[in-house]
């Protein structure tokens, strides 16, 4: 035991692991989306069962985008083609749609075994990572994409914290820094945090929708390179938390910025399906990169990742993902195959699950017809929850909101009056984690404060899934606004 | 571009990610199970596909404990689960048994939204954590077993490392110290490669069928603190690779050595349902340290893992798995709620086949009969092969073979004659890469050489999974002694 430790004569002395002694890098991490007011939410919902009266009867929690846990239903497809690999006897019966039996036939032949229980080869099932490679190219006109450089992931979060981690390097002065969006999606933060990566800000543009601007990259790097040795910028696209979409010059400037820098480019593209303006558009990095000649798609280097969690699929729960890597030295590709080797294979049913969604049904298939459907009442429905909920906060003194261009999630700005802002210093809290807190107290909505994600000083932000059923999202807007106005009153 | 990079000249100077500036931990990470002679076995695999004329027709991969892939059948109760699980409309099926249909029911309505495809809490489904625990009571005879210690985890590799993530601190000599068994499997070398920890060696003793020894213990622990801070003990009982099952009497001594010593112990007990000799029985680690009362039971830090990839199931495919922490300072358990969080959570479909691996179907159950015949079988055949492998070896002249007295795994020791040791050094090569390279050429045989696991300076061993079917077994153990007196008689 440290000298220290013994002075401090705290309770836990006796213990071998404390929280003096422990990994000091983890003790830097925070991911808000599960912080303290999840963990309150949770308390709450407890209380709730045990029957202790509320202002309310449920806890809504808009701080993840979850979308089966908010009742979103899986599309059939998917779940009859996991069915007949889980339990392949089922291809016997007759209630399945021929290409149902099809694909799962065609994932086990692919399996050790015939056996989604087998281990997969450690970057993925080969002919689901063709299939990823087809999918790409469909996706970006053609482009050109080996299954080579894709590797299936445990979620996309997996593949992300793989990257930063093979790019980290050095010590002091020449330790890695990572350009990452503020707001971020909190990964990013956490991972270089446990990493002991340095994290490099730059502020994206919220006067302007939340665009990225170049010059902004140009500060931030210049800024940074007064103490770390910037080596990665990292794009989320469309925004998470901002519901930003980048228009596809801004992605030719930031290519020509990652060229120009020498920076490897990260992008998050797991919301690619979820776009909703009118005029806005998904480009990938891939496509764009390739469509800039060979100067650029022969040399910048780029991984981007996907997911089976979010766009109208929303299957977090298997944890399916992929990331696709471009110009990646061959010698480093081996050391990232040894790397995710040690961890044997991501899950094979979300691998499976992965399959589907980057090769769903044709139209010249059984299951087609009834795969379209559900999968355009999903984004049709998401698409309306985004105009509502930027038209509603917009109408509300106090609140202002960008459009939710894409992704799943709006960050309005939120007016905190003074007194509020003393009021939580007094209480030793963060300003929008105070409002958080009390408005999941008096009306069980659970959001994530801004301040988790990261926002310029002197403003304040909270974060919501778009996720919940029209009526209920209706419902939760309005006592937003009344708690809004409540709130504001209470400490004008 | 660093001045060595310049200088060196290679054709990747232009790289940003070069393996000259890449992460030096993730450099050092070996991991032999799907080292090279396994790359290589996939390659000859492709060229059998391609037509390659090769002394054999088939590569027989025995270097992984990969049951289903091998062609054992999933448990049949464990798969309709699932796929009612996967897809609920299948709930009215009158083909599935009432308990299956209960158990998918639970399940379900544990989830979010009552879907597996919602994120689940990042420590795992709590009616889980609750099943856990009950089974290890009930494994455990009685011992006391809290939901709130159990944490769900994506195999048990991912906790494996979560554990020692927590535990890494400290710089030069106070380095966190992690004390591991040699032979150990390499999981543990090459994450404490990646986290950048001092890994101790603590030699088994081969010539008491691999026992370990306090005494060991006690040389390397006192070796070790010239350069490190030794703070963890880790133990894989039953042993992988080695197949031995510990005695009471000797886990006793080990818990006594870590209370003394203050060492965090880690117990890998994946293989807890693997045992096989006469005489040999498993003890939990958490059971005997309850046993031994409160002046250990109540101050010893003691983190077991277990997983549904082993014992009769040999569902490696879904990545599940769970760790028990006993006597976790709070503080430290609210960091690695913390830490588990960034991920979200493990693959649900793999929670769920844990939640029927420690919830089997009861002898009142319909399911019953037919998943004690399957579990009986899988165990039954196991120990016949345990028998035959360690026979069959022990009659080649030049391997040596202890009993497997537990797990999935042999690890003869082999004579390599000095004349095979010189070639290989000529080639570069260690002399049992060497050995095993051959033997796969020749044969089309994948084991993993012992250098792979660690074994004592001069001395050579493989190991070799005892998982194919009998007959094939046979083949296998047959084409191994011919290879065996065939490469003798060559460097005779």
């Amino acid at each position: 035991m440290s000298q220290q430790q013994q002075q401090n004569g705290v309770s836990h002395r006796g213990k071998v692991l404390t929280l003096d002694n422990m990994n000091p890098n983890v003790k830097r991490v925070e991911y808000a989306v599960r912080g303290p007011i999840f963990l309150r939410a949770v308390e709450i919902e407890k209380e709730l069962r045990e029957g202790v009266k509320k202002p309310f009867t449920e806890v809504l929690k808009a701080n993840i985008g979850d979308a089966q846990a908010m009742g979103q239903k899986p599309l059939t497809f998917f779940r009859q083609v996991l069915a007949l690999c889980s339990y392949p006897e089922l291809m016997e019966d007759s209630k399945f749609p021929v290409d149902v039996k099809q694909r799962a036939q065609r994932i086990l032949s692919a399996c050790g075994g015939h056996s989604i229980g087998a281990y997969s080869s450690s970057q993925g099932i080969e002919c689901i990572r063709q299939d990823v490679a087809r999918y790409i190219e469909t996706r970006d006109g053609g482009t050109p994409s080996s299954p080579d450089n894709i590797f299936l992931s445990t979620g996309a979060s997996d593949a992300i914290v793989t990257m930063l981690k093979l790019l980290m390097s050095g010590e002091g002065h020449d330790r890695t820094g990572v350009m990452i969006p503020i707001p971020q999606y909190p990964l990013y933060s956490a991972a270089l945090a446990d990493l002991g990566g340095v994290q490099i800000n730059y502020y994206l543009n919220e006067d302007k929708c939340w665009a990225l601007d170049i010059a902004e990259l140009r500060r931030a790097i210049s800024a940074a390179r007064q103490n770390c040795s910037p080596r990665v910028l990292c794009i989320i696209n469309p925004g998470n938390p901002t519901g930003q979409v980048q228009t596809r010059q801004c992605i030719e400037d930031v290519i020509r910025f990652a060229k120009e820098e020498r920076l490897f480019l990260l992008a998050d593209e797991v919301y690619q399906g979820n776009v909703y303006s009118e005029g806005s558009e998904f480009h990938s990095f891939k496509k764009v990169l390739f469509e800039m000649g060979p100067e650029y798609s022969s040399t910048v280097e780029l991984a981007s990742f996907h997911s089976t969690s979010k766009c109208y699929m929303g299957e977090c729960g298997f944890r399916g993902g992929y990331m696709e890597v471009i110009n990646l030295d061959p010698m480093v590709k081996a050391q990232l195959l040894k790397l995710v080797s040690v961890r044997l294979c991501p899950p094979v049913p979300g691998q499976a699950l992965l399959d589907l969604v980057v090769n769903p049904p044709q139209p010249d298939e059984p299951s087609h017809a009834t795969f379209m459907k559900e999968k355009t009442e999903v984004l049709a429905a998401l698409a309306e929850k985004a105009r509502l909920t930027e038209q509603t906060f917009n109408t509300v003194p106090g609140i202002t909101c960008n459009p939710v261009q894409g992704a799943m999630y709006t960050f309005p700005r939120i007016t905190i009056p003074q007194k509020a802002i003393d009021k939580a210093k007094e209480l030793g809290q963060i300003p929008d984690m105070y409002y958080c807190m009390r408005l999941l107290n008096e009306e069980g909505i659970c959001l994530v404060p801004g301040s988790g994600f990261g926002q310029r000083e002197g403003t304040f932000h909270f974060r919501m899934t778009i996720l919940p059923p029209t009526e209920k999202l209706k419902i939760v807007l309005q006592r937003i606004r009344e708690f809004h106005l409540r709130f504001t009153q209470e400490f004008s």
